[in-house]
């Protein structure tokens, strides 16, 4: 999909963190999730989110930890020489002193397109590792969600459920639309048990994707009535980030609390009428690719000499090149070695790969993970 | 368990071949079941073959093919060298020009000890990669064996089974003693289906383990009237191998058939009414050590900090030292990494490995086998 340059309006704001725990060992603190591709497209997934919205961005903020500004760097690099749909972004990585959650790390990135492009701005926060099928459909639904955006309103994109999952909050849309296909958010809601979520998606609720798209000037006119504090602090740091040290950005970022824009923003600004969302349809092919059943579900395993598989459908299998692989009786697991470490999960139960990993921290295995 | 020198009188032969197919990765024919120390002992399987025997034997003779002589003789040479239960064995390694099944290399073993200590000697033959849990218990099943062989019987040891297994060949027993606790074999029966074996176990039918106990004269004695040729050729050879050049060796060799012990006297044998066999109760603790079920019944896990199990009780593992290793979901299974090959296999699945193996040969990945 290309777009006429005057399209180009959107500011994308990537927070790539988080560990990708669930996807342990292929994802570890050193080789994080959004760095690797993990779909064996030949990009990592961060540089599949920047290519997906170059088509409708004029700029990528990305925002990271220290530990990955050089990796970010490389791949964002990588990017813009090699393909043409990139060459027109203006990128910026920005180094996080520390992670606090993304209200901070948003913030500090609107901050600086409100500093540099104005208040009109559009800018839109975008998680550095999901997965989308089909780009053009996505594109449509977050050009609906710049609709909702300019119309005035903190504009989310609602996933619509294709399961009752009890992994992601839920968002009810109330029926008013305050923009074409934009509608008003009448609550969020959190991770429910399995009963209230067969409720939620029978009664329309969507999946809460954190995806948010507003302009600069109502996103911080609702961060500066809400958290006037950390507001005067992040515009402070973002309209002339570059200009403190290293030290004086660190000082400055440890006095920021830690906390999720859904929280800061989102969810009150909801109780006041102030959040809309747009509907994105399974057409878009969302993933979260949040652990091996997931990541299976996205990956069609090419046929391979070196991988036999007797009553074993529906696994995954991620190993070192020309390692033989036989798996028998082993319907529906995810098997992955890294050369330091195997895991071997049954699909149904890819969420507990978390608790493998706090038990191996626990015994003092914190570099492997 | 020591025994007085003059109670040394067996002549143990031990046949070591076999490529352990269902236990790759671990074994492989360069590696194979037999050297390995599967059960964390410290000693290989035949290691152990060959210690269990020592107490009531005067010598053994292993033989193995020219792929394995090397491997052989290197282990022979540490027990004999560690083990003072060992110290006195007279052991001899004998290299097969190429694997003809049991019959050749017991025979040719058995025309060894015929030329060497007469026709009195008490051979008998031992697989070397079977497990047992209760030497002392094993040997007194053994030294019943012995008493048939000295009244004139080829005997057998038979397996109380604790399970209607469809793995392996039944030997009806009859009624009638020939030497204390020792009874004369009805019959050989093939490995039955599943019915078919419940009701063996019900009438107490035993399993044929393939181990063997007779005279050096009434065994030459049946085999030169049953195969005249081949007991010609054995003897030749075998009562002076060490003349043969091998060349020479090898080209007696090809002339002998491909056959089984079992067929070639065994089962005629037992319709003759010349067959018996001892009862080997279940305290002795056989395993044929067949699949990775088998090992993991033999093989308590140790707890490791490098092995986090989540719901995976019964599951066994066999990867590189300071691996990490996490199982989620993934009760009864085996996992086996060797670096250049990984396993993932159900436990009730575990006698398939073998057409997952057969799969690699035919994709051309013989040297991994």
């Amino acid at each position: 999909m290309s777009a006429h340059p005057e399209e180009r309006k959107l500011h994308a704001i990537i927070p790539a963190g988080g560990a990708g725990t669930r996807l342990w060992p292929l994802s570890t603190s050193t080789r994080p999730k959004f760095l690797l591709d993990l779909l064996g497209t030949g990009r990592s997934l961060l540089q599949e989110t920047v290519l997906r919205l170059a088509p409708i961005s004029a700029s990528v903020t990305v925002v990271t930890g220290a530990a990955h500004a050089a990796g970010v760097r490389q791949q964002m690099g990588q990017v813009l020489s090699t393909d043409p749909e990139a060459a027109h972004l203006e990128v910026t990585v920005v180094e996080e002193p520390e992670g606090r959650d993304s209200m901070p790390a948003i913030g500090l990135a609107t901050a600086m397109v409100r500093s540099r492009v104005g208040e009109d701005a559009v800018v839109g926060s975008f998680a550095a590792d999901h997965a989308i099928r089909n780009s053009g459909a996505f594109l449509e639904v977050v050009s609906r969600a710049i609709g909702g955006a300019v119309a005035g309103y903190v504009t989310t994109v609602g996933i619509q459920p294709d399961a009752p999952s009890t992994a992601y909050g839920y968002i009810e849309p109330a029926q008013l639309e305050v923009a074409p296909e934009v509608q008003l958010v009448r609550r969020f809601v959190e991770k429910p048990p399995a009963e209230t979520a067969r409720r939620y998606v029978a009664e329309g609720y969507l999946w809460n994707a954190g995806m948010f798209v507003a302009t600069t000037g109502v996103l911080w006119g609702h961060l500066a009535r809400l958290h006037p504090q950390m507001a005067a602090s992040l515009w402070e740091l973002g309209s002339s980030w570059d200009d403190f040290t290293p030290r004086e950005q660190a000082t400055a970022w440890d006095k920021l609390p830690r906390v999720a824009i859904d929280h800061a923003i989102a969810e009150p600004l909801a109780a006041e009428g102030g959040m809309a969302v747009v509907s994105s349809s399974r057409e878009v092919g969302w993933s979260d690719v949040g652990d091996f059943d997931a990541l299976a579900r996205l990956t069609a395993a090419p046929d391979s000499a070196t991988v036999v598989k007797i009553g074993s459908a529906d696994t995954y299998v991620s190993v070192p090149d020309r390692k033989l692989v036989a798996l028998v009786g082993m319907p529906n697991a995810a098997v992955v070695d890294t050369g330091e470490a195997i895991l071997v999960v049954n699909r149904d139960c890819a969420q507990d790969v978390k608790a493998a990993v706090d038990a191996f921290r626990l015994s003092g295995f914190a570099q492997f993970l």
